[in-house]
């Protein structure tokens, strides 16, 4: 198979928006006309066992609370609210039912924090565990945050401490004792991941947000996408991105380095947006408790550059997740 | 794991309706409160390689075709309008192009023909093809057609030939040629379902109707599900089932039966439905284009069963599919 970007680029052409559909495929979520005063946000995300997730590793309640954070984060990135979730489940027969109850115990928790109210679903047999959630959200009409809304001249933000889930991933592979208060929070970032609702809500109320993603496959990646969509090209600062801190010996036994992970490893499910350069100096360095960092700014043209230490911007490729990259 | 009836109950349990969620997890799709005037039908139906159907049996286009098709007959099962499809596909990475290509072609080609836009989607990698498919629709405040309405002394309808598509697996499956025209539409109603969404749309608007569900899982299982849902029970009479008829000879090879397959097989995707008696004498033969037959009515207490040339009432036990039958 191609590409993931081509196959989507596949299915936009074959399925355009219109008709209802203010937003279809290609951004974080669909935007749908609603009644007069809200749109409809809807979004679905599968979760694949051996793909996603190895079953050994991670407890049926991880895996169900990361089902659901997975679409809250697309709705949150769309600075909507949620409202209702479908949840399909495929699991081997053997399964055993404390398992599949203890998936939607882990769905239910983080469901109840964000009230979200699960709706209905399907069961099948599979040989192997896939989940795929969908969330209905909704939003103030015509104010869904889309990826194309970037400008030359926007400042572009990062919540939170990218690369922290990713470092939990490298630590629970490398099984790598996490004692360090960092590892734990860094296992925590990753097994039980925040979606940013609260965060994507104030954001929205505050204005000046001209574009949005969530950071599922990676800072460059997801970068690469919101350029693409909004038509522009960026340049950020090695420096300036607020990625994990990695202490040198274990970036050395992880063969890693925080940036690389910040870059390329995912499932961070911060926020990457811009900002107008009016909004961005009036943005606090926190909101709802969430830590915001400028790491660059929006460029004229389509390259993304990254600027290091060594001064020069070098090109940043997509190097995140990618399902179909050969 | 346990039966999924048992599964479905633990999670009404865990997720009750309420909260704008009217109708949730249990019926044929979910039912949410939308604007004054009309609430919003939402399902999602999981295909699973290996499990619903075998990829080298049937194309590419056929899978997209039956995937959008299950849940659409949802839909159609409530009594509702389908507005908007979500689509999760995962697949193997060395998958062809063109199959996904396909796929979608065939999923298309069903959209279209009941106006359903794709409005958005998602894919990933996995170990075989797993295709979940969303449906959003819309019907009238409070009108949404349930599994839980039917009353005692009410008639019980079923649409179409019951069995059809059982007939059709079962010729894919011991590799009969489908040269006699019963058999070319066995194969074509098998791998082309059509939702019935145009008879139920008519059938909401005649009125009368009490509790509907779609046969996708086999008829004794569905008039179960359907009985259960509304705390009656049912006698059908097995010699007025429109159950497909198959050759003597062709029964013997097939080691089936009309009857088995109609009450067994599944996917047809047909209508099962309760009438009020006032209502079942103004009930035309044919609706929408599609043969309606009485087969039976609603009683009090609990039992199910059929009344076959034997004369005496036997149980009906569900004997259609359940995914985690031990």
């Amino acid at each position: 198979m191609r590409s993931e970007v081509e196959l989507i680029r596949l299915l936009q052409q074959r399925f355009p928006a219109g008709g209802g559909v203010r937003v279809g495929i290609g951004d974080d979520a669909a935007v749908l006309a609603g009644d007069g005063r809200r749109d409809w946000v809807v979004t679905t995300d599968l979760l694949v066992e051996g793909v996603h997730f190895l079953r050994a590793a991670q407890s049926a309640r991880a895996l169900g609370w990361k089902a659901l954070a997975r679409s809250l984060s697309d709705i949150a990135a769309m600075g909507a609210r949620p409202r209702y979730a479908l949840v399909a489940l495929a699991a081997p027969a053997s399964t055993p039912t404390e398992w599949v109850k203890n998936f939607f115990a882990g769905m239910g928790r983080l469901a109840r924090r964000h009230r979200v109210k699960v709706a209905g679903g399907d069961l099948a047999a599979a040989p192997q565990v896939v989940a795929d959630v969908q969330v209905l959200g909704e939003v103030k009409k015509g104010k869904a945050l889309l990826r194309r809304g970037a400008r030359p001249g926007d400042i572009i933000f990062a919540s939170g401490t990218p690369g922290l889930s990713g470092l939990g991933l490298a630590c629970l592979r490398a099984r790598v004792a996490s004692v360090r208060p960092l590892l734990k929070r860094a296992v925590r970032a990753h097994v039980f991941p925040q979606p940013r609702l609260g965060l994507a809500a104030a954001l929205a109320r505050r204005g000046g947000v001209t574009a949005m993603i969530d950071l599922s496959d990676g800072l460059s990646t997801d970068l690469n996408h919101l350029c693409e969509a909004s038509g522009v090209g960026a340049r950020v600062y090695a420096e300036m991105i607020p990625a994990v801190k990695v202490p040198p010996s274990l970036e050395r036994r992880l063969r890693t380095s925080g940036l690389k992970l910040a870059l390329e490893a995912g499932e961070d499910y911060e926020l990457l947006f811009t900002v107008t350069p009016k909004a961005a100096l009036r943005l606090p360095r926190q909101l709802a408790g969430i830590k915001l960092t400028p790491i660059g700014e929006i460029t004229r043209g389509r390259r993304i550059t990254i600027v290091g230490s060594f001064g020069r911007p070098l090109p940043l490729p997509p190097r995140g997740w990618d399902h179909f990259r050969r």
